[in-house]
């Protein structure tokens, strides 16, 4: 079996070295752009050219080597007709865990304050914030979803969640499609976006939505930042409807300088670190879908075309 | 049954509301310094004074309102020969388990070098560190100490555990005593310290025991000040075999202007916040305590004035 292996940054060779550990069968090829492909049977794939897309229709399926495809769908017609399967969690659940419980733990425990005191050197003890006052709302309840709506019942928080499917998860107060989002907003606290970036939720967080959440809300997003409304954002942090946002995506990435998030205190920035590719887990996870698709079985997290992940 | 109630703050009233929804049949009692004690067959105290202490001989049993019995064992031949009773977690558990996992994330996520990366408008993705070099290890695995495991096995830290007698708790490796320091030490990049402060804590974390934690070693304590030789970690962050320190407990507290701690940029001070006696949990636990000893049943939570918790 022959395997196409190709990154936008180049860097395959780490990869290579996974697949002849794990599938040590398969023969792995690299392509470079100006290159005829040679056949091969599956390609495992991040940010591919048009000119290597134009190449692909004959391969039995695409695998991604992450959980986002939203660039690789704006291709539309450009795509071959083969199956794309994306990264189902493959070490990155727990990684959007840890992030997402640094920041809901940084504002409930409001560590932030005691920082700027004891930059100060006050020692002034604040008073507790009620953990039934500190709803978390989650959404997009899929794999990476599930990890965080854990961590969050650990520590007592009161989880919602909020799916375009319905959804039933114990613990969990569970709200789905357009129908069910004003009420899942509006008792909602700490929002997380952990959605898909689609047709659907672009500007979804836009400032009739955050609006709708509890005073003093606060924003986590760790999905993708077309799906925030960024100016309107700025809008309900100054008016204080929003307290503080720790955002992990933009819009445009890497965040331009002269963004205003840089020099607003209330939200905090982070690179695009909250959930990186594990790549061990991940080639394991797809030599585990290339067996069951060799042996006609269904594999989980085919990409579909309508829905946009 | 007649409960006397002293706390040397004064705040007793919002205790005395929780004893009437919890215990209606009890009558609670106040007292002031100078004044004689009426009868009573229960104390619930915090911080007594000596005047009180020589008056409670008849009380049936003496109940506090933390954890942390050491200031009040060490009045030695005052205290009155009734036995005495700390609470056991009361709320306080899960308020242990957010202070520590949201500094171990931290440490973990490199988030304090985003923000310092943020203030500078740097957007710059920084190598993660690997799990399995980031062991946390917990010294003390009480009740307050095991919902710290727990979160950090959640997020799939290796967990290593000290305690004074031998403990067996699933997925952690259990060290104990004495001899069993040293190796426990060895293995540790993460120190959380959770002891009691008795003869045999106090100034353990100095700086020959801390010299045998792993190069790049971080430091949580919220135990207690004087288990924490204060200048050999001032020593061992400058040589940076330490590479940070969240400290919740000082020697002596509010921690005086011109400590060091204050302006040790890898030292983070919080003012002993870490966990909060939860008012309405303490009563419920004082209650079901009082009815077991009523009834001539075994109460968790007695403290040993040997052992010295």
């Amino acid at each position: 079996m022959r395997i196409l292996l190709f990154r936008e940054d180049g860097v395959i060779e780490p990869w290579a070295r996974e697949f002849a550990a794990l599938m040590p069968q398969v023969q792995t090829i690299a392509w470079r752009e100006g290159e005829a492909l040679p056949p091969c049977d599956y390609a495992v794939l991040w940010s591919p050219t048009p000119a290597l897309l134009d190449q692909l229709a004959h391969v039995r399926a695409i695998f991604l080597m992450g959980a986002g495809v939203d660039a690789l769908l704006k291709l539309g017609d450009a795509l071959p007709p083969v199956p794309i399967v994306r990264l189902g969690d493959a070490g990155m659940g727990v990684q959007m865990a840890e992030y997402v419980a640094h920041a809901v733990l940084r504002y409930f425990r409001r560590f932030e304050e005691y920082e700027q005191q004891a930059r100060h050197g006050a020692w002034n003890p604040l008073p507790q914030i009620a953990k039934q006052d500190f709803s978390v709302g989650i959404m997009g309840l899929g794999r990476l979803g599930l990890p965080v709506v854990e961590a969050m019942r650990l520590f007592g928080f009161p989880v919602r969640g909020w799916s375009r499917t319905p959804k039933a998860i114990a613990g969990v107060d569970c709200f789905h499609g357009t129908d069910g989002l004003d009420a899942f907003l509006r008792g909602t606290r700490v929002l997380v976006c952990m959605l898909p970036l689609t047709l659907d939720t672009a500007n979804l967080l836009d400032r009739h939505n955050m609006g709708k959440l509890l005073p003093g809300a606060y924003l986590i997003n760790v999905a993708r930042g077309p799906i925030l409304a960024e100016p309107d954002l700025m809008t309900l942090i100054r008016s204080g409807h929003i307290a503080g946002a720790t955002l992990d995506v933009f819009r445009h990435e890497p965040l331009p300088a002269p963004h205003p998030f840089w020099n607003e205190p209330r939200i905090s920035i982070t690179p695009h670190i909250s959930a990186l590719t594990v790549r061990h887990d991940a080639v394991r996870q797809i030599a585990d879908k290339i067996a069951a698709l060799e042996n006609g079985q269904p594999v989980a997290d085919l990409v579909d075309r309508q829905l946009g992940y």
